[in-house]
């Protein structure tokens, strides 16, 4: 696949002018990670913006304008859309400090793991890592960098789990390592504030947009490890598979139908509230 | 300068196969920095030992041996010995994962970066970072892993001073952004432990030898915040300019002469120790 | 000087009969509470060990000797043993500082309230306390003295709730506002260990001895609050009751049917194991 | 039922002047102590209001208005009067439930202890304590409760120190184990905010008043343990001796020369102030 790589397109397999070796000796690097629908990228308004925030707080400017980046990402997906089978693509924005001051962009364009369809009917299972995500009093969790011990960390054991959730260290639910969490309580929502060391993701945001345009009251506030088991239904959010149910927790069988409850209602309404949403699509032709 | 590549020596300004573009869609880097005292790599066996803990915790096989380490590093301090007006090297070993499984290493030679004589006489000015380092109980801090967050957003911050100094979510004294503190108090060295979040430095580990080899009592205990202020001396160690003696904190003076004193005394026999140490230059020809 | 007490000026002098006024001036009180079987104190040695403890870590010496201390109970048995209809006893011992370095006892003897046997065969519900049981890391769990404000707020709102679970400051659990929690899982006993801030219990002491006679295996160690939710049995343990099942947590029913099972195991074999245990009786007239 | 109280078995129904058995064997007391200008009760509104407000945390109610507390204290000054050399007296509050539900005042009256004027002109040496008194996150600072644990354990280790000073569980400053604290920097006053785990001191709340009405700048925020160190100067506040000035923190000469600073300034002007503030005295005739 072409990638971007600060100035230039250059192809993965024939990568002649290679990756600035600074890459490699700063520490400084931001990144966000989007996917397309239907070919065009999604959220990609809120992923820039969460990209400058980022950068922001290591330090760094974008060194593109939005419009600019709508360009080279569209750009990229024409580049590439022929080398896949699948017509989507997974596209990570990795932004690092080149020299003191200077923010260099790369563009990485992936084809889409692909989904299978059984997670959204049957649930996943999910664990409970041993590895602490420190709360927003230890750690500002809209720092979107790679290579965050806890989650890789967390990520070499996932083992046969889909995810495990992290808590932090009062205790209380963060995230999973590349997603986060919902809990369906009383007909309610429940889902860990910022605070508790949640990084703001996107999907997670367009969930809560989605429950508020429904009427379904939802609750952002710490939520103790032990709701998680007393929780009547419980979701995971993430870019790659939006909304994806939860069927056990370690050997605790949380749920065993989805035709029915908060989360297949969520599920059902999902793609079509993304594809009308007009903020999902700022600034792309659709 | 040449660097080492995965498998083959590149010249920085004429990269032309290019860094592996895995080393930026891949979270898990674990990395060591050491320099050169004579264009002899010190303490190369400690950051070897060092570098194989991190890379387990992350999952990560280190690929080479150590004596193939010696011969790569070696080869590339010969390599560019002719290109810097220094004497002196700073190596940059990186550690990432290329494929599930294999992990791939990246060299990186530059200049030592001066270090003015004036700090060791003078001493240096610290701050303290609003940046909190969790303790072990939260994050391992053997993992030596680039951009973690509290070390990025202090470095940001020193402005006029040398280092700022971080405090775990306890309250107590963890390390600086780029190297460990010891205070002396009533003729002893104290200093934090590992469990109160420090990275376990290798010159921290040969100032505590050499302590031991000249029977200074030492602590390493965890240390309130306020026994910096408390100390009658303080120092910083870190590998490019080893013990580094601290004037002010904040615009607290905590000593004006450094002719006298525990500090004067390591300084002094900093060099010499490390010089006939055996253990500094295990596998390497001196 | 006079006081008013309640409903009546006294003077400090003319106070006969009645508690010595410091109590009410002091701080440092330290207690027991033991009761009876067959009219016989029980395990009054641990209690009197445990109150030493207590009272030396607050800086005050039991005046008594244990065989004082045994005398002064049996009196205290036979003078109250006509006056209650029920056979068996609860006895308070408090100490307090009546002047500088000088402790006074005071024995209360109330009649033991009538326990329901429907807790044993049937289990009780127990809520989650919103107030935290600082850990052993904040407060010396070993220090038994009334009035500490968690048990006092979770007592007030124990409503329908047998007795309710508080966790500690890192949302692990630590004890019930008058008991300690037990688990079962994996035909295992677990416990929160004493750093989780637990009163180390001398019932829960007596079930641990038990569980061992029994050779059943039991973990003490911290315990995060969802393994309450995860548990296949659960039990609570406090002087007055015993071992007392939980069917309940919440509105979560944790078990329905107690004729099988570890706590039944337990249950069935305590008073037996307590009767024949010498340890409980020592310096105690059988 | 009778009891064994300190050296004698009585009758509780013939327990005639004494105290309420009751209180020896419930918990929950919270409680007051104030000292008299002038024989005249000071802050006593204040006092009430804070009683009110621990008590009903605890889930008593105070039995008597504001007006019949007034009555009562100034009855129980006069009563005592005679019997001191001093003309200060020390006023103790309990409020205790005697039975669910009912709750009692005891109102001890003691001779205010002298002062030394030395403490005003030459400053106290204080230590910091070993022992944690927990943040607002865990235990709620405004109820007045005796015995707790950090208070009592401090108490007994003051050794040659006025006052020992208690950091929170994450090593910032609470407070003293019967006073809090004032540090001043930059020609502004410092103290820790009730949720760093601070008693709402009276004498702390008129100092602030204090303070407000001279136009010195206060910060209310939570303290570094190391800013105790880096203060220009340092002053403790509690009922007995109102403001008290720090000179020596552990074997750390803080200030030497009180005829200069914001220390003094206050000290100037505090017993004008407050004999003039007409919060201090509501209700009672002077």
């Amino acid at each position: 696949m072409d990638c971007f790589i600060s100035d230039r397109w250059l192809s993965a397999d024939d990568l002649k002018g290679g990756l600035p070796l600074r890459t490699m000796s700063t520490s400084a690097v931001v990144y966000e990670v989007l996917r397309t629908y239907n070919s065009l990228p999604f959220s990609l308004k809120r992923h820039y913006q969460r990209l400058k925030l980022s950068a922001g707080l290591f330090g760094m400017t974008v060194s593109v304008s939005y419009s600019q980046l709508v360009k080279l990402v569209s750009e990229g997906i024409d580049r590439n859309r022929e080398k896949i089978q699948s017509r989507e693509m997974r596209i990570r924005i990795n932004l690092f400090e080149e020299t003191e001051g200077v923010s260099s962009l790369i563009l990485i364009f992936q084809e889409l793991p692909e989904i299978s369809r059984d997670i959204y009917e049957l649930g996943v299972r999910v664990g409970i890592s041993p590895h602490i995500r420190p709360s927003a009093a230890i750690v500002n969790p809209v720092i979107k960098t790679p290579g965050l011990p806890w989650n890789v960390l967390t990520r070499r054991i996932l083992g046969e789990n889909y995810e495990m959730i992290m808590l932090n260290e009062l205790g209380n639910i963060a995230e999973g390592s590349f997603s986060t969490l919902f809990l369906v309580k009383d007909e309610a929502l429940i889902t860990p504030d910022i605070k508790s060391g949640v990084l703001p993701g996107i999907t997670r945001q367009i969930v809560i947009k989605l429950a508020r345009s429904m009427e379904i009251p939802i609750e952002e506030r710490n939520v103790k490890s032990w709701e998680l088991f007393a929780a009547e239904e419980a979701f995971l959010t993430h870019t790659s598979a939006g909304i994806v149910p939860i069927r056990r927790i370690l050997d605790h069988v949380l749920i065993e139908d989805f035709t029915d409850g908060l989360t297949r209602l969520l599920l059902d309404n999902f793609e079509g509230f993304i594809m009308s949403d007009e903020e999902c699509w700022t600034g792309v032709d659709q």
